[in-house]
């Protein structure tokens, strides 16, 4: 008999959202019409050659990697080559980091709500998912002490900044707390980081990783690039890049070489923070619409965030709600969100429901939204 | 503390054969003479669009899952598109099947010597590895229902055409014993299958996964196109398929959207039965060039094989000798092969080796050979 999983609800979900007239606020995914097409097209050329072609070192173009610490060392988290191992997307990054480090048992202490695929490698590994308590400026360290005294968790994982579903980010005082209980009590801790780039206000906050030993961290060109090309990176410390290179050996002996070149060609003859500029220009105007029309969308008493960036806005409805029952409703008038009890590893609350606003017109938003008013007022 | 993995010590070894002067037989890879470079970039200038950029679903590519089934079918493995999932390369499917079939602790049947990556996922899972007799026809069926009686394994692993590192095909009768106590027994059985169409000599023979329905089939890309794409694919029964979707989910969302697309514009546009002609043309050269030097090129007494297909050679050298020993020597004299022990889950025969012939014309591999005569005469 095969072992049973349960599938992603989000992807289930977005399965009924494929028709063309539904407006959907359910997918995590970029907006395609901002995809710089040309200029990868462009790159694929230049880079596909016998050699894009062969098999490649499983650490990763030596150029990418290069060129991404680079990037990381001019956004503060100063990092080598040898530091970095490219992945098959950031989610493969969260796969390996699992295998190389948990047992089967072992405790992972999550935010909750956090990223649902993370939960599904969490579950895949064999894990105890222990929840810590968080609010609108991230986790609570002091829920986090008190999770690690008593739990004893062998990994932390967070999404600090503009976190999936909530769009939240840790505070910079909480975030130097939550580094120092990691070196303190030899926690592992994971970053995943896909969105920190696409910030709409406000200055950008350091990486965990650049204070504390024990983060490793995960980057994706998912978000600024184009999540096709299944392109990640995990910065991790020596002592344990050694496994997570077997690891990865074994999950696929490498990412594409042809989509690592192309993207090492595209970063050297492309400007991306140019090209990230004008993806917050974009996203800013889908955010401030969304956030615009929630007033007038949800009944009295919704709680919602203000996402300072990334895709997500997350709502908190008023009563006793369960938002799974409203989405067939919304299907019916056209319109698709993810109810909220997805992303919890344990007691869901299920008046919760995330909105994405990057894949929608600011018109599109406006309708979608007055559809989904519909079912929720 | 991570946990503690070893090494491929072929990719280990590799990494001291990239020195230009060294006459390599010890890699596995494709030549990249024989890639179709021009084939492929047009095939990847065609595929690139804003869809092909964009998250895919987990499942593959839809009309590289129809041409796969097709290209299957014709081969004489009757396969509907829903029988397949996409991985990224076949090395890939090994990890998804090991996670979605074992529990820890248990145990695989294995050819011995076999694939030493997938030995290193087998074990990454925690797999207790128990060996299966074999002689020049494959694994011995009788010796298999005997593990079977004694081990109860779980899973049964097997290259059975032109296997790595020993070149031998599993024989039809044997196919047909070896089927039957599949479905006798419950067991699930791998056919990793990189190689078949990679046929020098003889009559294809049927494909395990035509006899039972109890054989996963993984193939792959990499050695009839290019590795650099990083494409394979998993053809499972109907009743795992859903839980070895939601493992790779997991592992890394989806194979590349780009790759898949370049490919199913490359099959549609290319006939790759007639470049898979030309391959077999210029590896059959190789390998009859290899098989005619042996004879001096290593002391009276050793056995090798012949294989009909595929791209090794696997010796066994007479007496006490450990190739280990041996290959510091043949790099110092710029020649470089595998040690065979490598390939083996239990006890080593030391004594043996394997050669790959396929990335040398047939000038170098004279040159190689007689390198590799001064270090083992």
């Amino acid at each position: 008999m095969p072992r049973t999983f349960s599938s992603s609800p989000v992807r289930d979900l977005l399965a009924l959202t494929a028709r063309p007239e539904v407006i959907s606020f359910a997918g995590g995914l970029p907006a395609p019409e901002f995809f710089d097409v040309d200029g990868l097209r462009t790159a694929f050329d230049q880079a596909l050659s016998r050699r894009s072609l062969q098999y490649a070192p499983t650490e990763g173009d030596v150029d990418l990697r290069a060129l991404v610490a680079d990037r990381l060392a001019r956004r503060g988290l100063p990092t080598d080559v040898e530091d970095l191992l490219i992945t098959t997307g950031s989610q493969q990054a969260l796969t390996l980091v699992v295998t190389a480090l948990l047992e089967p048992g072992a405790v992972v202490a999550v935010e909750e709500p956090t990223y649902l695929a993370a939960l599904q490698c969490f579950q895949l590994a064999g894990a105890r998912i222990v929840p810590v308590a968080s609010d609108e400026h991230g986790m609570d360290p002091a829920a986090l002490a008190d999770v690690i005294a008593r739990e004893r968790p062998e990994l932390l994982y967070l999404v600090p900044t503009f976190a999936n579903p909530t769009g939240r980010t840790l505070s910079l005082e909480r975030r130097v707390e939550i580094a120092a209980l990691a070196d303190r009590h030899g926690l592992w801790v994971v970053e995943d980081d896909p969105y920190s780039e696409l910030r709409y206000r406000g200055e950008p906050v350091p990486a965990l990783a650049s204070l504390s030993e024990r983060v490793l961290y995960a980057g994706s060109f998912s978000k600024v690039g184009a999540p096709g090309m299944r392109l990640g990176w995990l910065r991790a410390p020596a002592s344990i890049m050694r496994t997570l290179v077997i690891v990865k050996q074994a999950a696929d002996l490498h990412t594409s070489t042809i989509d690592q070149a192309a993207a090492a060609v595209y970063l050297k003859a492309n400007d991306l923070d140019l090209h990230v500029q004008g993806l917050c220009a974009g996203y800013r105007e889908r955010r401030d619409a969304m956030i615009a029309a929630l007033p007038s969308t949800v009944p009295d008493g919704t709680r919602w965030t203000d996402p300072d960036g990334g895709m997500f806005v997350w709502l908190t409805l008023p009563g006793d709600v369960d938002t799974a029952a409203l989405v067939m409703s919304a299907l019916e008038r056209d319109v698709a969100f993810v109810p909220g009890a997805s992303f919890y590893a344990t007691t869901p609350d299920r008046s919760t429901m995330r909105l994405s606003f990057t894949t929608n017109t600011t018109a599109a938003i406006a309708e979608g939204m007055r559809r989904l008013a519909t079912v929720l007022r």
